[in-house]
């Protein structure tokens, strides 16, 4: 049996960033982005990036729990050996079987337009299409339709509609 | 303070149908329907049920699976002291906090058209709302689409779009 022994750099890679953690290709080579699926997120700074992308507040110990509760939850990192910045996150939910929705999906304003959204989606399917998952769904807002469409998501496929209930 | 005590019938559904089971409001005196968040499935009684609506079969490995993973997994039973039936069913997938959707609603076609899909929807909003859960998502079929507008379902809120990526 041939067993995958990881190169030197992904080793260094996973020993900061975590199991799975995997560079992001980067147009500016002086920055060196990784994606991880287990570097924890200080979640003040999780809200000012999500903010910044003009998502609404949210209370810190709901969005500990939901964290908690995602089948995955994924950060894009701008790597430092001492303060590594999140410049970019997506989390799904789902039963890691038959369903999985993608939510937040968020690149940081500064860093939009050189294909990071792209690279991160990519991670994200590849993560868990390494479950087995073989569906994943999402709702999209209409600016960000093309995006998803460009990348091979059908949009409502056999005439399916989103519905939303909000509690009183 | 004053703790609520489960009257009698309560008590006894409870016992039979686990914490939080109601009794269904039936057009047929003569059935007793009961809604249980704990009773456990028969997992080929469930797959008859689901393919009795037009679904196609999935492996029952991996329906355990999804449904040990699911936030909420509700039965419709008609109730029989020895052999209850499942005539009902509907599942939740999220991260118990800021996001939860439905999947797999399903009432048998031999007691559609009496309300029970609608009672069955509100029995699942009910116990998402006992959880502080403030909006639910789903994916409609285009059949059943204005089942869920009469109910205070908002279709694509804000020009949103559902969009699905099936792994090759």
């Amino acid at each position: 049996m041939i067993r995958f022994i990881p190169s030197t750099s992904s080793r260094i890679l996973e020993e900061a960033y975590g199991k799975g953690a995997r560079e992001c290709f980067s147009e500016d080579r002086t920055l060196k982005l990784v994606f991880s699926k287990k570097k924890a997120f200080d979640l003040v700074e999780l809200q000012q990036l999500l903010e910044s992308v003009g998502w609404s507040r949210r209370p810190i110990r709901k969005v500990r729990r939901a964290l908690d509760n995602s089948l995955l939850t994924i950060g894009l990192w701008r790597d430092d050996p001492r303060f590594p910045r999140l410049i970019g996150f997506g989390r799904c939910t789902g039963d890691g079987v038959l369903e999985a929705t993608v939510w937040d999906v968020a690149v940081s304003p500064l860093y939009q337009g050189s294909g990071l959204g792209r690279q991160l989606m990519l991670y994200i399917l590849a993560s868990l299409r390494e479950e087995g998952i073989k569906r994943v769904t999402l709702f999209a807002d209409p600016g960000v339709v093309s995006f998803y469409e460009n990348q091979g998501w059908i949009l409502e496929p056999k005439g399916k509609k989103c519905a939303f209930w909000y509690s009183n």
